[in-house]
């Protein structure tokens, strides 16, 4: 399994995945799930991908190489707008899907990936998207500003209730981190460590690339400090006074 | 969809479920998912059920009506102890599989349905019980004091953090609230109102029934009070100083 929060906020982006990949609880491996392609004060664009890995990595190899899409070779690098970038990840993922999907369905193994892609090109907004494993993909927009992939439902209250495209970037970052914790705590198959990401707006390339393990001291703090906090809250409380 | 949560405590069992069914999204409807039994000062017992309302509902009626185990037709209110009660519903739940289970998969519909059991018979301790659709069963322990069914991932991390079997009762109703608050917030299949269900250890009888719905003044407070303590712990974290 995989957790990865993507927030796209007013100031930039905070872009952060967990590292676990596991082919059965037996056999459990540390694999970076962010991937970055940049052409700094031009370009820079991060994908965060949750799935199965041979599927993901095949993804981000066919865009290493290039993708043809509207009878043009294009990679990250090339592509005019980022709408176009997430069309270039959804053809690679639908390559894949016409290379490998076969093979798997006669194994019984599912076609099954998601990928996030965030970024901003020279003279255009950021923008975040989430590739379905069809091609498709939606984008976060201002009533949303965050997408997640993998198992998301540990991670999305905190969010639900805190975030808005005018949270500043550390803010972010820490509303990130509080949101792996409570999926780090809750699931197994998601595990340090986590891979963060930050994007400035309008900086065109990347602010931040931090790996946080157990002995990152922010994070070790954090995830203490936030589990006190949630316990002192709930001590807070009134309780019911009709219970007798 | 549904949820159910069930503290077992040393003070007793708080049990809640809320009461949304969906056919499909645009068919929703409220049906209470909890039911109870009791002899009271012998016996008291109460089930929450979640999956398909067609099947669950079968179950409750053949309990009724009384279930043949080992050579013998058994409702709750005659069985001897509670892990006989677990056996006796998951008996049920079988019936209806081997009765409806084949026109169930012939219409491409799954045979959904979990059910928790608590309660206590004179003379013994106050069991809390988990009954799959398999009719086979797993009981809580001083480890885990909680079980929960249906959509169960929002509103697992508070419990984990905070859960114990020395919580006093009233604290377990308030935590069971902000448990089901997390979850009506993220899962609109999950709906109000909520069926609490307390029962005091050794009391041997449901010591409170309560409804609660939108307008009810504990829970509203409650949930309200509840985002700000979780607004405001967010608020008092440090920020990452390695930001920049």
């Amino acid at each position: 399994m995989t957790y990865c929060v993507g927030l796209l906020l007013d100031a930039g982006m905070v872009l952060l995945s967990d590292t676990r990949t596991n082919a059965g609880v037996d056999n459990i491996s540390v694999f970076g799930k962010t991937f970055v392609e940049q052409v700094p004060g031009e370009r820079v664009m991060a994908l965060l991908t949750a799935g199965n890995l041979a599927v993901t990595q095949a993804v981000w190899n066919r865009l290493q190489e290039g993708v043809t899409l509207g009878g043009q070779r294009q990679t990250l690098a090339s592509v005019p707008t980022m709408f176009r970038a997430a069309q270039l990840v959804g053809e690679a993922v639908r390559q894949v899907f016409d290379a490998d999907g076969p093979a798997l369905r006669a194994q019984g193994i599912s076609f099954d990936v998601s990928i996030m892609l965030g970024g901003q090109i020279a003279g255009s907004a950021p923008r975040l998207f989430l590739v379905y494993a069809a091609g498709n993909f939606i984008e976060a927009t201002a009533d949303t500003p965050f997408l997640q992939i993998g198992e998301h439902k540990y991670g999305k209250p905190i969010l639900d209730r805190v975030l808005t495209p005018a949270t500043p970037l550390a803010d972010g970052v820490t509303l990130a981190l509080i949101s792996m914790d409570s999926t780090l705590r809750s699931n197994l198959t998601v595990g340090l460590p986590i891979d963060l990401t930050v994007i400035r707006r309008d900086a065109l390339q990347v602010g931040l690339r931090r790996r946080i393990g157990e002995d990152d001291p922010y994070f070790a703090f954090l995830r203490q400090r936030w589990s006190e906090s949630l316990r002192e809250a709930y001590q807070a409380l009134p309780r019911p006074d009709w219970l007798g």
